[in-house]
Parts: C-alpha cells; sequence; structure tokens
C-alpha cells in the first residue's frame, strides 16, 4: 500500500494511492485517521485502510495529482546515517575502512518538505549536493528492540535527499550546519508499507541528475542494515511512530565525480528506488522560491481539517 | 519577568512568577496566550502578560508550587554549542586552541524535559556526564540577522542541563547518539525575559554536585557570543519562536576533574546561573522512574486546555 498526504482546500489529509489501468487513483483515508502518522501506529485504523482499499474501484477514484502531495509524514525526529555504504568512506580514509558502528547526525524539522516543495540554494552557498536514501518510517515505538524484532517497529519506506551543504560541513566537527538549511530534507512522494517490501537489503537506490544517473547501488552494500540500524539507536533513544531513519547515501558513481558540480538555482535531482518510487526535488534560488520553500506548505500535525 | 509552564489537573498553561514578601507567587496567563511560545512570539500579548504582573498583588496570589512547572518552552528545535567556553577543549587539542566556527549539534524531541522530569541512566551507560548551560529562547523568527540585531530575536534565557553520554559519544564521529537518551535535554525552572538580562555575557555558570562547586565560570570566557551565534546559525537555517540555543558549557573544575565519577541514579546536579536561576535534575534508573522520565509529563504543544 502507498501512503500519501495531500493538500486540499481546508488541510491536509491522509490517503492511498490506488492503480488503476490509466494511472495512479487517489483513495481518501481522512474518515480512517487524521494524519498518515495515526494511521501507521495505529493497527485497527491500517486495517480499515487496507480494507478501503480492497474494495475500492479504481475507476470511480479521483485521479491522483501529484502537485498535491505534501510530506507523506512530518516526522517527530529524523535521525540520518553518514558513510553507511562499501565504498563511501570519509575524504582521507582508506576505501576499505568500516565503521565499527553506525555515525548518526540529526535534521531538524526546518529541513522537513514534500515532494513538491523547492529547495533554495542558500545565498553564498557554494557547494550544495544531493544524497539519494532510503529512508525508514517508524509505525510502532522502538525501545530496545532486538536485531530480529526490529522490523516489526518499522510501518514503511520513502525517500529522502538529504540535501547537504559541504562547506558548511566541513567547517566543523559536527554536520549539523551542513545538513540543516531551511528545506534540506524533502521527503516523499508516498510511504510503501513494509508488508509490500520484501526485503530493504535488495533495493536499487539510484540518483539522476541532468538525465544521467550519478548513484546507482543496492541496499544490499550498506554496511549496518535496516534492522541493525532500529536496533542500534532504540538502546539508545525512543523511536516514535512517523519518526524518520534514513539509512545514508551510495557513493557516487567514478564518471559522475568527475564531471560533479554544485546544485544550483534551476538543478532537478530525481532519487529513484525500486520498489518505492521516484522523487524529484527541484532547486531554486531563495528571492525566487518565496512561500514553498522547505516545509511551509506542510502543517506541523497534518491533522485533517474537514 | 520570569515565565514558566505550569501542568493542572486539566492541562498545561502558562504563567508568571511575581516575587512576594515571603517567595514566589504565581500569575496564571492562560487568559493572555495558550502557551509561553506563543506568548514570547506575540509582542502585544507578552504587553499584556507585563500589565498583568504589574498589576498584579502578589499578597492576594497562589504560592508557586515548584512541582507543577515543567519545561516552559517544549522547543521547534534545540540546537547546542560544543567547546564555547575558553580552556574547554576536545581531548588532544591544545588548552589554548580555539575554533574559527561554532560546533553546532542537535538534540531532538525526546530528549527534552523539565525542572521536575527524572532523567534515567540508560541500562548499561557507564559514563553519564551533566553540562550546565545557559540556554537562549528565541522570541522572533530569526532568518540571515546580523549581529546587531541578533538580540532582537532572543525572547529571554533559561538554563540546560545537556546531559551526554559520553561513551556513546565517543563511538563516531557525530556525537547526536551521546546526546540523545531520553530527557537528556531538562531544561528550566523558567524563562527570564531578555529585558531582565543585561548581559548575556556576564552570567556567572555554576555546577552543584555533591554539594560541590564543580563548575563555576562566566559567560564573558565564551569564545562566541550569544549575538554572534544567532547570527551565524541564522544564516544557514531559520530559528523559530520558542526554538532554543545552548551557548555551550565551560570545563569543569580542575578539582572537580580529579574526583568526577559518571553519573549514577541517585544523583542530583544542580545547574545555577546568577540572573536566572537553578535547575536541579535528579538521575534514576530506568526501571525506577516509569512514567515520569523525559518528556513525557509535558504535552507536545503546551496548549492550555481550560
Amino acid at each position: 500500500m502507498r501512503l500519501v498526504t495531500y493538500s486540499t482546500h481546508d488541510g491536509s489529509r491522509p490517503g492511498a494511492v490506488v492503480p488503476a489501468a490509466d494511472g495512479d487513483r487517489l483513495l481518501d483515508l481522512g474518515h480512517v485517521a487524521g494524519s498518515v502518522t495515526t494511521l501507521l501506529s495505529d493497527a485497527a485504523a491500517m486495517a480499515s485502510a487496507r480494507a478501503a482499499v480492497a474494495a475500492s474501484d479504481p475507476s470511480s477514484l479521483p485521479v491522483l495529482d501529484p502537485a498535491t502531495l505534501i510530506a507523506p509524514v512530518m516526522p517527530g525526529k529524523m535521525l540520518c546515517l553518514g558513510y553507511n555504504y562499501r565504498g563511501h568512506v570519509p575524504d582521507g580514509a582508506e576505501p576499505e575502512a568500516e565503521p565499527e558502528h553506525p555515525d548518526v547526525f540529526v535534521k531538524t524539522p526546518n529541513t522537513f518538505g514534500g515532494p513538491n516543495d523547492l529547495v533554495a540554494i542558500p545565498p553564498g552557498a557554494t557547494d550544495v549536493d544531493y544524497e539519494g536514501e532510503v529512508a525508514v518510517v517508524i509505525g510502532r515505538r522502538a525501545q530496545r528492540v532486538s536485531i530480529e524484532e526490529a522490523l516489526d517497529h518499522v510501518a514503511g519506506y520513502t525517500i529522502l535527499n538529504d540535501v547537504s551543504d559541504r562547506a558548511w560541513q566541513r567547517r566543523q566537527s559536527q554536520w549539523a550546519l551542513g545538513k540543516c538549511s531551511d528545506g534540506f530534507a524533502p521527503i516523499g512522494p508516498w510511504i510503501v508499507t513494509a508488508d509490500d517490501v520484501p526485503d530493504p537489503q535488495d533495493l536499487l537506490v539510484e540518483v539522476v541528475r541532468d538525465g544521467e544517473v550519478t548513484v546507482s547501488q543496492s541496499t544490499s552494500t550498506t554496511i549496518f542494515s535496516v534492522a541493525f540500524v532500529i536496533h542500534h539507536l532504540s538502546q539508545v533513544l525512543t523511536l516514535e511512530p512517523g519518526d524518520i531513519v534514513s539509512t545514508g547515501t551510495p557513493q557516487k558513481l567514478p564518471a559522475a565525480q568527475e564531471v560533479h558540480r554544485p546544485l544550483a538555482a534551476g538543478d532537478a535531482v530525481t532519487v529513484r528506488i525500486s520498489g518505492i518510487g521516484e522523487l524529484t526535488t527541484r532547486f531554486t534560488s531563495p528571492l525566487t522560491s518565496g512561500l514553498t520553500t522547505g516545509s511551509t506548505t506542510a502543517a506541523p500535525d497534518q491533522e485533517a481539517t474537514a
């Protein structure tokens, strides 16, 4: 099941994307739950949503308008991994070096955005970069869970472009200021529920820029699996429904590294992940992005108001 | 003016602490604003609050019950500084070394707590430590503000104990897992509004543990001033009303370093800051802390419900 949050004239509502012969249709789920986060955390509501999808006649549903989609969830917290793919190592490290522990950082709420939010290149930023990532959405509170039970706490998967300002990232030991500019965490377009992702360690993560594939690597090459990461984080802190844990980015392909240039206004980057979908993020300058930058189009709690 | 959030039988409400001859009294401000964050961000509401305090007869107000105080604000984001006091340097660095840029990290919402929240020592944690800090509370949105105008965006000041698990902090380059255990950011007991803090670079930060002063250093010895830090952060991201920017901890006094032992269940640590107040945090084991650990006593939006 693909879950979305979509905007209407009087607020945002949860919905499911239902395939029809001629394309995707939208099934409103506002009668089942007030938000996707509520839905994910409530087994009975999820069962109702599945039943509603199964009972629906796709041809009678409205065509999905991708322009109405906002961030599928507004996470309480977003934790991200660095250097989690084999072959992606810090500058100066041995290419085969593997860390003993995941390197974890935080993206703040001002970074959160959806599939239609433009991302402004901050004034003076000279080295803004993209990172295509599988983002895990928590469905059930996780507190000191074992590796074996960790995936039971995962509601589903979405896509994150972990936009990063490398110049700021290099200025201090901690990466926060390189990771937390407004709008630097667009997610979406939807959450694919975990039952539709048979193996999170068998997904192909690709990034397309200017028509060229710049990243192409399977999650089978991660150092730390989704199950391990959820287990690991939950030893330290409590993960709550709607929280996002992003699993890191693969290294760019050699050819892409050679021609890489920092992102600029007018660029578009597509992250596509097999079995999940694709997320295209357009970059703009601050002066022209105005109110559509960052998470300003998503209500903080994303409750349905109608 | 000292602003608090206090819990009642039917929710939490903003209030002001009004001194009387025999101790502090509580003036409810629920009629002025739904929460302290709303109050801080609304000049008219702040004027009403000040007028209400000025017009109040302290002797007719209820005695302040410190046990009712919860976190004065529930921040949208909390950004913290490392190594911001002269003499406090990373392991291995020259004692006189001074960074060119502030080192900034994030504490996640699961860490947020108030003055009466117990902090659980996580199971197996062997090196939990305290850090006494001046925490700046944002009152007005700050986006690329100059140093000169930065303090206009500060609503006031509170106290943070930036509790840290040094063992986790040392395991990876990023400090998040050492900083983000549940309840590891108690703040309070109140916010002193900026007009009552004539110079944020002239505050004495002290920590008292087991009756001994273990930290005692003035904010005049910070490397980066409050004004600079707000300016600096606002170049990268937008600070919103209620956000907290914490200014780092001084190094422990030499005698305290010699006898330092990690925090354990049963310990209590008091951070006191001249002109602001004092925050005592009690540490407990997870099994006995139950529902009072972390931010569980604070409603997420802290809106008054009555």
